[in-house]
């Protein structure tokens, strides 16, 4: 078996990397959230004196990628790989993004879950001794993103109490070989999970299923307990999805009750009127490197598992009457 | 600097993994080639025994997927990893066949570089200790291309001579720490390069420059010359973007004229109408994964550089106004 291989889907990494800064850029919506003092940048408006929304999310992303970069101190030219995806059609927002930053670019896409394989990927690739500093990001843009995947916003179209909305905003972590805390010590890289759900309008059920699975098989693999971690966060299942896992996990015998959270209900309060909660790449990837890298620099949280979930379809082939295949990848945040 | 790092972009394994075996799923088109003799499978129409184009690309990787494991002789469940994207949206191709396969899956995008890409994480993946197999895939569909990128087919419009055949067809590899030929030894990730281009329907001068600077760092950070190669393959640049890439090398004073050839010109032959060759994501998968694996194992080829290029672009940002951005990722495939 591979020497850094634990069971099944597990990693564990011998010499763990670090995250040794990162960035957050948000829309005015979660500007305005309970997370809002965590942000480094707050936009006042969707188009961030662009042109389109799908330009104002590009440069969200570069913007949130130079801020990281530049908080942790390593030179420009020492950024030895850009690992991005995000929610728009061949990924457009992570390419522009690479175009001006000029890194070399590995591509990637897990929809929402994009930040956990991002950490995971650019952190098997420092461990692994391929580079010494690697910068993760992703984004997206709520305005971009309905009109891609539900409706144009002209339309004014009313969605249901289910619906998540995709959150505006962009994030970024420099990756290193450096010793500082916080450290990526395990990665467990999530299966396609479909239990036949159907509706865009309700992600949060569909990807449940995906996270409790990823979860499992990171205990599992790990021979861990949820008692290893001060908080298991998923992202972004959001209030409805939040509950279905928390019920699955108990029949399965795995109580998280008193130390389980989702990224896609921090980042909004319940007065903001989002429905469910938050979704979108960018929801899983600010609260985690705004909030969540925050507290454990400050010592609040030390062990942290971060299971990001993504729904993986696209509007031509929902139309052609497929269900939903959903994926969770884990990445287990440590102080050591 | 990083122990496996070479330069600025070129990763060499200290333990080169080895392709195991490969196997390709091509249409009727690609099967009337003159590499026909190469692929496992032809397809006699462009439906696969499905109701639509775009599931039937699923249906040519998964089957690809499921041949290559097959013939490489590792169960099922000790395949660790499915690297994999495609040109449609949310890479549904590569997600929709990962839940069918069942393993833990890293989607990626790099277009028509994704064969390059893929074979790059998944050698650093196998060579850094974290997995002993590997599956990577890749697929692409002339008439799921069509629609989603340019026009419908059913609108029946006229290609310019510069225009590119998306190959229908999937192709994949697995990718292993056993001990035989030939091997992954060298990797170089492209930067993304953009020199303005803005035609969708010549595709292959946009991409010549991301390929020509791959190259060119490929051969800079491994102290190489095209001497060291029987073979320097891109693909797709075909027939426009290959002279044009062939006389840029020439600029920077490297002549590969004996010994440079590319996947969208191999994979049809002039007689067969397709304007300037091939291209998708298909085109290098299953050029690199028939041909020059075969080709390799019985011992006419020892070395071969592929350069796989992608644009990185989609119809929305085009639309915008936006022009091309490109990229090239390099894979230099060894006996030893």
């Amino acid at each position: 078996m591979a020497v850094k291989k634990l069971g099944a889907q597990t990693v564990k990494f011998q010499n763990p990397p670090s995250i040794i800064a990162t960035a957050t850029v948000v829309g005015p919506v979660e500007g305005k959230g309970p997370l809002r003092n965590y942000f480094d940048l707050i936009l006042g408006d969707f188009k961030f004196q662009e042109k389109s929304w799908e330009k104002a999310e590009k440069k969200m992303l570069k913007e949130a990628v130079e801020m990281a970069v530049k908080k942790s101190g390593v030179p420009s030219d020492k950024i030895e790989y850009f690992i991005a995806g995000d929610l728009l059609n061949q990924i457009i927002s992570a390419s522009f993004a690479a175009r001006e930053l000029g890194y070399p670019f590995l591509g990637i896409y897990g929809a929402c879950s994009t930040v956990a394989e991002g950490l995971g990927i650019g952190a098997m690739l420092v461990d692994g001794g391929y580079a010494d500093n690697i910068v993760v990001g992703t984004s997206s843009h709520f305005c971009s993103a309905e009109r891609q995947y539900r409706f144009p916003l002209e339309l004014g179209n009313q969605r249901p109490p289910t619906a998540q909305r995709t959150v505006t905003g962009a994030g970024a972590a420099v990756i290193s070989t450096k010793n500082q805390n916080p450290r990526i010590t395990y990665v467990t890289t999530g299966k396609v999970i479909d239990m036949g759900a159907v509706d865009p309008n309700d992600m949060g059920s569909a990807m449940a299923p995906a996270a409790v699975d990823t979860i499992v098989m990171h205990l599992e693999d790990s021979k861990r307990t949820p008692e290893d971690y001060d908080l298991i966060v998923t992202g972004d299942l959001a209030s409805v999805g939040k509950d279905i896992a928390q019920k699955l996990m108990l029949q399965k015998g795995i109580d998280v009750s008193n130390k389980y959270t989702d990224c896609g209900l921090l980042i909004y309060s319940p007065e903001q009127d989002v429905h469910a909660g938050g979704s979108g790449c960018a929801c899983a990837a600010v609260v985690t490197f705004g909030y969540i890298f925050n507290e454990m620099q400050k010592g609040r949280y030390n062990k942290i598992l971060l299971v990001a979930t993504g729904a993986l379809m696209n509007s031509t082939i929902v139309q052609q009457g497929e269900t939903i295949p959903c994926i969770a990848h884990a990445v287990a945040l440590e102080n050591l």
